[in-house]
């Protein structure tokens, strides 16, 4: 397996993937073109506008992208693809395009295999076994929560600390997450901006600049170092 | 109609429910006993817990509660209630119990037929059209999405105005609506915390403390005052 799950795909005051651009071109090594999935749409932007932020950012390190919308037969694309990169946006529009069209299981599988992926956000919610953790808003109703398990747990991208100044009664992500695992027994991996997981071959590891947070069933939570093997 | 669909159960600094009492008394005038339903269960409290925390503040008005899974029999119970409260938590906990129990179309005919009805946060949610405008996270897989439609458009609880001082890229609560309304044709309400929508016989207003933020289709968002009717 050859993986990065990105808390985001933008740091503040920065360019879009540009604070991951070694890693991306690590990952990607010796691959000339990749399929991008366009589909969770973020703030509801087009699949073809949305590809071309992902082209911008590719052709500065020599790597073609194709979306995978301009595909009629996306299946084929996909088996036919040298690697993936799904970006960020709203995770509902994403996991109910991706059953629709039957793609959960077989970009699994292609990934499984070893054909790189990138994931951000949303993108790589997806990469978790669920997406019970999600922040995004449920615009849309998916046949199902499941994802593709590509990591044995889940994801909380853009995982944020209570804000004690907060004069605000929604809850926390802390709080959300430990509602979950009242129902669900799964680790959750709060992903802070600026880190990611990295999955090489059979190793799993958190990267980055930030400690990240763990959550697991009757536990308290706990931070882990950037380089730890989840 | 006799509603109150809430944004929050509890204003910062403020005691539970206590800035809706003169609102909540008049709602309930007449009624000595309702039924409270805990299913959204805030933080993983137990139906118990939940129901003595509504139960400490009903009991300062004189009105009994019971809570709605004391009962074996849940559907004659909301058929002869004269009363529901419905607390916050999470709205997907709170909407696939409410499903698989096959309360949701039981609890809207009683509510539309004149008993008062009390939702706070996820308990305004399910007076919505729908739960896709919720904040929760997806702890749950609900059967369907379908609230009661006690009102002719959907809330959203809690809404927060962006804050430009956050350095994190999470989306807005004003970009996930829009979103939303890539994917729907819906009016949206985005109910600050101090405000509620107030429905009486066939009047629905907004009322409280805030400005209220109104999202529609192909609209720019725009602001209604305490009073107005929506």
């Amino acid at each position: 397996m050859n993986i990065i799950l990105a808390s985001t795909s933008t740091l503040f005051g920065g360019d879009y993937l540009e604070y991951l651009r070694e890693e991306i071109t690590n990952l990607f090594q010796g691959i000339d073109e990749i399929i991008f999935i366009p589909f969770a749409r973020p703030g509801g932007i087009s699949h073809e506008d949305y590809t071309q932020k992902a082209r911008s950012f590719f052709e500065k390190i020599n790597i073609k992208v194709k979306g995978l919308h301009e595909f009629d037969d996306k299946i084929a694309a996909v088996n036919n693809a040298k690697g993936f990169f799904t970006g960020g946006g709203n995770t509902f529009l994403l996991v109910k395009t991706l059953h629709e069209e039957n793609l959960m299981s077989i970009l699994k599988n292609n990934v499984e295999n070893g054909k790189p992926y990138l994931g951000c956000s949303a993108g790589s919610n997806i990469g978790g076994q669920n997406m019970k953790t999600t922040n995004d808003m449920p615009i849309v109703y998916p046949s199902g929560f499941d994802c593709m398990g590509l990591v044995p747990f889940n994801i909380n991208p853009h995982y944020l600390d209570p804000n004690p100044e907060l004069k605000h009664n929604g809850e926390t992500r802390e709080t959300r997450i430990k509602e979950f695992l009242t129902q669900n027994d799964l680790k959750v991996v709060g992903l802070r901006e600026g880190n990611w997981i990295r999955g090489k071959n059979n190793k799993i590891t958190v990267e980055g600049t930030e400690l990240t947070r763990i959550f697991e069933k009757d536990k308290e939570p706990y931070e882990i170092k950037p380089g730890t093997e989840l």
